[in-house]
């Protein structure tokens, strides 16, 4: 199965990326390794707002870091065929985390399950998660991600 | 325009970076890829200290990140030819922030927009921008940096 | 004098890493590069938490830094012979910190120490450290560790 078929098995479309806004840009390639740059969460639209531990329970996390993960798949999609990807390598995953809030590993495992879910094998990632004090426009959650083509 | 000629047409004169003083090394050049350590935000020699959203203001904050960029370069331009730098890769930016500062994002397109200056097209890289609890010395910002050559 | 010899002079014996738990993966190859995933700091098997600058000294948290650089190294002697480690290329040192400690190289000075006693000058790596809002568990260091071989 095509990693096509496999998002709409799952039902997923994947939106549109918005464009770029400032003087970096959403992926580089440097050799195969594909660098993605760090994506928030957001709803509807706009980042989704909180930090976990405080506003946010770890499955709102959880979920928003799923969301995330497909936004990071509409922007690698945008820039190369998705079956040509030969490994997602790494993710780090951010969680804006209150001082005593210490499940960032499952809020992540939510990413990192979706990923395999869609590429199998070779959505097995090595992977980094950690608290943070905050991230860009107060997002809950920001993942970066490394692909090997 | 080489990047030199484009340095200086900006005023800029890399200083010449200071000796590392532990085991570890400004760069590693791995295959086609450079990695250059995190490096801190500093005034008059001294690491620039303070929080944004507490200490510092997002000016305040942008300044301190296109000074780090300028020590990066300086950084780079020890170890190689910077003509040499096909692309910048990607920039992790930490911004040492107060709970509810949330412009991140504002803080490292300073450090952004300056290499898109220096570089042209091949500046522009991936990047993450994100608050952190604190940095060494307490200085407001620290980048890390991978280019390709 | 080969890795495992300098190990044992040492006085190591590197642990039988635990199998991961989750969708990731301790550890992706990529090319030459080799990417190490994230391992917190344990004691005893289990997570040393504690936050630097409040629970726990600069000195417990070189002890932990060496520590986790250990389990970073049963990790890669999982996955490959480290006599083949052409070099430690880089080194992402996350400290779980009180809003006001500001050490975390000197905390990240225990695991680079380390690995350059063991790998001599391929054991010199590029770094960031700093300082996070929390650590899965709540532990105290984490560290991510990319190689070439």
């Amino acid at each position: 199965m095509s990693v096509y078929e496999k998002l709409q098995s799952l039902g997923i479309d994947l939106p549109v990326p918005a464009p770029p806004v400032a003087s970096f840009v959403p992926v580089v390639r440097a050799g195969n390794l594909v660098f993605v740059s760090g994506h928030i969460a957001k709803q509807a639209g706009k980042p989704l707002a909180g930090k976990l531990g405080a506003d946010l329970t770890t499955e709102q996390g959880q979920a928003a870091a799923r969301s995330v993960a497909i936004e990071l798949l509409s922007t690698l999609n945008a820039a190369l065929d998705l079956n040509t990807v030969k490994q997602i390598v790494k993710l780090m995953v951010l969680v804006n985390s209150a001082p005593a809030f210490t499940e960032q590993h499952l809020v992540a495992n939510a990413a990192s399950d979706f990923l395999c879910q869609v590429f199998g094998e070779a959505g097995k990632h090595a992977r980094s998660a950690f608290g943070v004090a905050q991230i860009p426009f107060g997002s809950c959650v920001e993942i970066e991600l490394i692909a090997e083509v």
